[in-house]
């Protein structure tokens, strides 16, 4: 069982001809509403991908019996969720302009909950986005645990950061998060990559990294029709984590989660178009090769 | 049988710390959820008075079954609505700051339907915010036309707004709206009240003034402690079409739609605190003394 510790999140995405100025207004000219949140985007990715995953969440009194309720459980997500009934599940407002530029609003609702709960003990954990010092916690009583700061990664003080990073096994951010670690940690990127077993740095279209104690290895993107990047890191970790506890070696792993990835950013939204193990596999085959049957027994806590 | 035209909205009301610049991000401290739309509020106003009353609007697949549908439901509002499937109902996004400085994202939504659908011709109609081209052809074919343009008036060209004006019995303005009109037909003020039987100016917590072909009334505001003045002037409208069709005299009216308003602004939302008439009778013996019954047998179209 993987657990995944973080946001579940709403995601209200529109669009508008200009972003308004203080005291003004614009019109939306289309609304679309995603189920998102990072964790919520690994853990649907790891369900899809066939491997039993416990999600742990904060959310609201608007959750249960929601249409994102019946997806989550549906794709056969167990649900540990913190349940705040007086305030909302945490949801995102971003308003894109005609040129691109976008705003976002965006509601820590329930997530507040976070700050009092209490840190769950886990054989093998991922932990996305949430309240650094339940990461923190959870990190510290938890045996396996792989990490990704996201768009949080501002909210971990250098104390945090340091005290997550060495009860970290596999470390994923991207170079904007790297280069913040870096600079909270007061570390050059060689230090940071030598503190944990595993760190997987990604590029965007440019690929990804892995890092293990003695090799690197360059993982290129599966080239494929971009529609939206949103959602990407976080696919490519719900095929890196299924993998990995299946025994596949890292770089297998890598190149799972890119292959599940490039599913997801073909489509708008997070968790509209994940791929099953099935689908996943026959573009693998296509872009790497042939698929090498793990030669351990597999993670199994 | 009131009749009222208009939008149906959600509004979402949120506090934020600061407004976001261009490609920045804040976070929503308290979000409200309310029902609102212009003709909405007139039309649920108007049932919690106890008058029959038909509203006219757009409606997205999202409203059926929703809170909303069953909060109108209750009161007894019969509903005639245009549904979109495949659009939300009219929803606001509103944000304010800790300075009180505003932006709000109106996402227009299934009212696009007002565009095509075809125009009722009624007996007794108020006309609030909604396609001025849709209203005008409502206008044309209905007996008694009570309209305000609300926010919408910029909307409006000189034809329509003309054609609109032309039809109408009692129009409803409060200041902005007043002198937008005047602009846009090229009259004075004066001009524009001697186009209508009746016009009803509001100018917010100074009061109201009421002109008929050969008479001008000023109404004072009754003293409230204020919790929102949004919804003040729905309020006014609901309660003097409900005193109207009852058969008080204008002047009466007005009172009585003071008084309405005076309930909704001590709490926030439009539709959160609306007297039924026996509240709204208790408040008007109060501050304007004994409430005369109405002479005529009343308006029942």
């Amino acid at each position: 069982m993987i657990h995944v510790v973080g946001h579940t999140a709403i995601d209200h995405i529109s669009k508008v001809p200009h972003l308004p100025k203080a005291n003004t207004s614009t019109h939306i000219t289309d609304r679309q509403i995603y189920y998102g949140g990072g964790a919520s985007n690994i853990a649907a990715g790891i369900a899809k991908l066939g491997e039993p995953v416990t999600l742990h969440s904060c959310t609201g009194g608007d959750f249960s019996g929601s249409e994102y309720d019946t997806w989550m459980r549906r794709l056969g997500v167990t649900q540990e969720f913190f349940v705040v009934p007086d305030a909302h599940t945490p949801t995102a407002f971003m308003f894109t302009d005609d040129n691109g530029d976008q705003m976002t609003f965006f509601e820590w609702g329930a997530s507040r909950a976070f700050a009092t709960a209490e840190a769950p003990a886990l054989p093998f954990v991922h932990m996305a986005t949430a309240d650094p010092d339940f990461n923190c916690r959870v990190a510290e009583r938890s045996e396996f645990v792989s990490f990704d700061p996201g768009q949080d990664v501002f909210w971990y003080n250098r104390e945090q950061l340091g005290s997550i990073i060495n009860n970290t096994d596999i470390l994923f951010a991207n170079q904007h998060e790297v280069k913040q670690m870096c600079e909270t940690l007061g570390l050059t990127r060689e230090m940071l990559i030598k503190k944990v077993d595993m760190a997987i740095f990604t590029m965007s279209g440019d690929g990804s990294t892995l890092y293990t104690r003695d090799s690197e290895h360059f993982i290129p993107v599966v080239p494929v029709k971009l529609a939206d990047p949103t959602g990407a890191g976080d696919s490519y970790r719900a095929g890196f984590l299924s993998a990995y506890v299946r025994g596949y070696d890292p770089l297998t792993c890598c190149k799972i989660g890119t292959v599940t990835a490039s599913y997801v950013v073909e489509h708008v939204g997070c968790q509209t178009h994940l791929p099953d193990w099935d689908a996943m596999k026959t573009r693998y085959l296509q872009h790497f090769g042939t698929l090498e049957v793990p030669k351990g027994p597999g993670v199994c806590p």
